[in-house]
């Protein structure tokens, strides 16, 4: 499965993989998970949007979900999301083999933009699902060339009219994501989440005058680049002060001329910490130091939140009952959000495993995880699931 | 005629002008000019790359060409480059309605591609004309969505094998470019110009490693965003303490991604000093801080120069005469360059006129200049034509 994953959406030039949601390269990798759900005879159902869970045992019941995304990141690795899809059926393929009978429905999941790198909206697919983002604001996100989902949708051959809360939600009566850990916290093989930093994406829209760059007085200009400049540095400094995460990774400007002033430059802070209270305390201290540079540069700043999603704790009675299936196994948070923190805001009870990333890196083409651990989290994947299937 | 001009390639949301080189609306300006010059009778020339010189009076001997260019930058303003194709075709109707007759030859040239906008290279057509640049090189040129050149003039119609220097430059005996004041330094309604600053084009590219926003600790990180930012600010405070003039307008980031720290910053640094002295010491200033922070960030910076023009002094007999016969008009320096500086520079006599900019603003929807100013530009540009076509 791997190997037949690797090639999809791979730039071969970095190595970096580039799955958007509803773009060729993606919907070649759901298309394979379709084909990998028929040849198990599984019975594969999906919701308007195109999350899909793929269903094995009684049926007709609330059953354990497992499964993650296959969409990446822009110059993403292989790892993030197609683990968990793969993990989940070799999971599967392993307790058929063993002979193992469910009782209650196991379900392996694939969920739609997880990534949020087309629409700018993370864990989209699962925020429709479970009813937390209205079917008309998703509708009308726009990716970078201003098609809307709805339009991506249309291409795609999918109604939009049908996308909305997901029928299956009410059969998701427990959501198991496996995903490869994104730092370096984790040093066994495998481990259990605690939680899920609250994470916020912040539009700052920087707005000066443009001028030409030869002829304009350093001392007359009103200059963004300059604003954005400093908040930029600031945002670093104030994250490391508060043990946090602040990060300017995405950027526009305005005209983007060699030889002219820029009259804006639009910049996504994407920042976490370990509490609610941290996080606001850090977007106002970089807020506060950016607004206080826009008066000295004669340029003005607006703030837009686009997407802002408090602390997840997944319900510790599930959590342990992991740790115990799994002899003990390590617990520790996550800064990364995944679309079980979605479903456990939702309330559906919820879990994840992660496995070991020895160099911490992510979203990046060079993110890794040893086969060992790989195969170590199928294991403790499908150990997960007889015991909450048994 | 401003009328005629003023709708073409104008963003009707911004009131800026886009007119890229060999783009539909920079063509069309063009054609506007063709027909321009057609009915006045002119004899239109136009060199393999579409350079444009229109001739009035005698033909076969050197004569003074006057003109400037049609292209713009992006989101440019209506003065820069059509207020001295069009003035020069007012000083022509000018002479004509006075019965003036040239004792040689009077040209109105446009040229193609001055603000380098499109294809990175400023001064392009008088580049290529003037044998500065060579054919080959021009044509490798790719814009920002990889076409060359060559290509867009294939795409124009035009046989890239006809491009190289012009016939046309053994008849330029002087070369007079009117052209909107981009600064505030011009309080007359016409000045004549001094010298051009010199003026380099810089690429910067900070390269570091991509990584997951939220899961990498600050202190991991190789982010080249901040080695940026501090680059920017650097080069405020050096051009101040210069008295010269830094500008980062220009920025590509890679990947991009709200949630990914970038793995490479790439940054066009436009400098410009009164001196080449100063010019250089002004690079050094700012490579050197940016490669220092380079090394705290664990990142690394190239600095590749695109396009470096030393400074052009205009000869001070032509300017003397021109000041002659404009009753004592104001000299200034500019920190622009033009079409003037590269034939200057290539042994042609020239001069410039400048139009007064009541702001300074320039490159920017905002650029202006008075009714009146424009006016006395026509008549001291008639003036000077009348003089030296005696």
């Amino acid at each position: 499965m791997w190997a037949a994953l690797a090639a999809i959406g791979k730039d071969p030039s970095t190595g970096g993989y580039h799955r958007g949601g509803w773009t060729p390269t993606e919907r070649t990798a759901t298309h394979w998970f379709q084909d990998q759900c028929a040849a198990r005879n599984l019975t594969l159902e999906s919701d308007g949007l195109g999350n899909l869970i793929a269903w094995w045992g009684p049926s007709g019941q609330p059953g354990v979900v497992t499964g993650s995304h296959l969409d990446s990141v822009i110059e993403g690795g292989a790892f993030d999301g197609p683990l968990g899809v793969v993990s989940a059926l070799a999971a599967v393929d392993l307790l058929r083999r063993e002979g193992f009978t469910p009782s209650v429905p196991i379900g392996v999941g694939a969920f739609v933009e997880e990534e949020g790198s087309r629409f700018g909206m993370p864990c989209l697919g699962s925020r429709v699902a479970a009813g937390v983002l209205p079917a008309e604001k998703a509708l009308g996100l726009k990716d970078r060339s201003g098609v809307t989902l709805a339009q991506a949708l249309e291409a795609a051959g999918t109604d939009p009219a049908g996308v909305g809360p997901s029928a299956f939600l009410d059969r998701m009566g427990t959501f198991i994501e496996l995903h490869v850990e994104q730092g370096r916290g984790l040093t066994a093989p495998v481990g259990v989440a605690s939680s899920i930093w609250p994470h916020g994406r912040y539009r700052f829209t920087f707005s000066g005058e443009a001028n030409h760059a030869g002829t304009t007085l350093m001392e007359d200009r009103h200059d963004p680049m300059l604003t954005y400049a400093m908040t930029a540095l600031a945002a670093n400094k104030q994250a490391r002060l508060a043990g946090a995460r602040a990060t300017f990774g995405r950027l526009s400007v305005e005209p983007n001329g060699t030889n002219a002033v820029p009259s804006r430059v639009t910049a996504w802070l994407d920042a976490r910490a370990a509490d609610d209270a941290t996080l606001n305390s850090l977007l106002a201290a970089i807020t506060k130091q950016a607004t206080e540079r826009a008066e000295r540069d004669g340029t003005t700043l607006t703030v837009t939140p686009e997407s802002v999603s408090p602390i997840v704790d997944f319900p510790a009675d599930l959590r342990d009952r992991l740790v115990g299936v799994l002899n003990g196994a390590p617990v520790l948070p996550t800064g990364a959000g995944h679309d079980a923190g979605v479903f456990s805001a939702a309330g559906i009870p919820t879990a994840m495993l992660f496995v070991r990333n020895p160099t911490g890196i992510s979203h990046s083409p060079a993110e890794y995880a040893e086969e060992d651990d790989c195969l170590a989290g199928v294991e403790a994947l499908a150990a997960v699931l007889r015991d909450l299937a048994k």
